[in-house]
């Protein structure tokens, strides 16, 4: 049988917003946990939810496993394979990993969200957050941070 | 060095729900960006964040590109090869295009959320809020709109 | 043309969380739209949105057809062919089953919504939402439920 746990409540009295700015070295993963974490410190996070929007139609926001890299190796052939280079696209006039870009971007999203639990960020233990670039070249790539939830309780 | 820009803080006192309905002509995708901002409007959005949520199992809400149109035409054709008809699916009592229509809509998603600062939705230069039809025929789709976050101040 | 429903307006004075913990019996689908609806209860949620959060790399959320059993059937057979076992990947050290775990959960994701109106989950009608488990062998998996919203009104 599923488990329900006991039911924490607070209020939604604050809503922090921030741009966060990454420079990408091209196709693959940059991991933004730690940023992630320094923004809802700033913020003065309590308790509630961190949404994350990347403004971009050629990267993602991917939560992934942050321990052994050969995973993201592993999760750059997979997108490769799934959306490959000179298929055939129409929409070519921005190179040949332009188009490629935009389809493992529509796989794997742009929004997502992870819980604030007692002022900290809580992924599970293998989870980080990640950008993951398509595009061959670097990129400078834009990330909105919002808290939603009740400030930190004064210490 | 990833930048963090200033962070811009607010109450979550408005929490405003509607359901807008759209007429897909068949697969493919229909923006709604317009509507989402005019719900912005209507609902006397100050900051904080637009959540989106479709209703269905068989379309999807997806951001992408809104400059070319070629690059729709890219993504249903790789839609089409990700989930093809006729590739043996269990499921076919209703018609060859519904199971790949589901595989289509688990793919790309049904909850995703833009942000919205200055009573303006934000999402990147490029991007588009689309519903992405999967079934060939025309369908009438709902998608829920939800606003958290702070009234605009009267001006 | 779209059309937009009448606005309905609440506050977001609150912010439930709890975890669900659910027992997969290995690789498939299982449904725990019940107990999202019995955390909102439970919480006393009146308006607003329920998030959804599965703190696991290779298990993610899924919102699908609850009607036909085939879909699921079918939709596991796409996963297996997009994400297969034994491809030449790098990361094997956790068995066959666990490097394609990890792309099913890229490509489905692991954060979603589900608005909540007047105090009842509020998914179309053929969605339901599922734990979907990518790994072989049964697992333990946590999700995390957040409700943000307005309290139910005491009756």
């Amino acid at each position: 049988m599923p488990h329900l746990s006991e039911i924490s409540r607070c209020g939604a009295d604050l809503i922090a917003t921030a741009t966060l700015t990454v420079e990408t070295p091209g196709e693959g993963f940059v991991e933004i946990t730690r940023e992630a974490a320094a923004f809802l410190d700033a913020a003065g996070a309590g308790e509630g939810v961190l949404l994350l929007y990347i403004r971009h139609t050629s990267a993602s926001l991917v939560i992934q496993e942050n321990a052994d890299p050969d995973v993201q190796t592993d999760l750059r052939t997979a997108l490769r394979v799934l959306a490959p280079e000179r298929a055939g696209w129409v929409h070519e006039v921005e190179g040949p990993d332009d188009m490629p870009a935009h389809i493992r971007t529509m796989l794997t999203g742009v929004s997502i969200h992870v819980p604030v639990i007692r002022g900290a960020l809580a992924p599970g233990t293998w989870q980080g957050i990640y950008v993951a670039e398509h595009r061959s070249r670097p990129h400078r790539r834009d990330v909105v941070l919002q808290f939603i939830g009740s400030p930190r309780a004064p210490s």
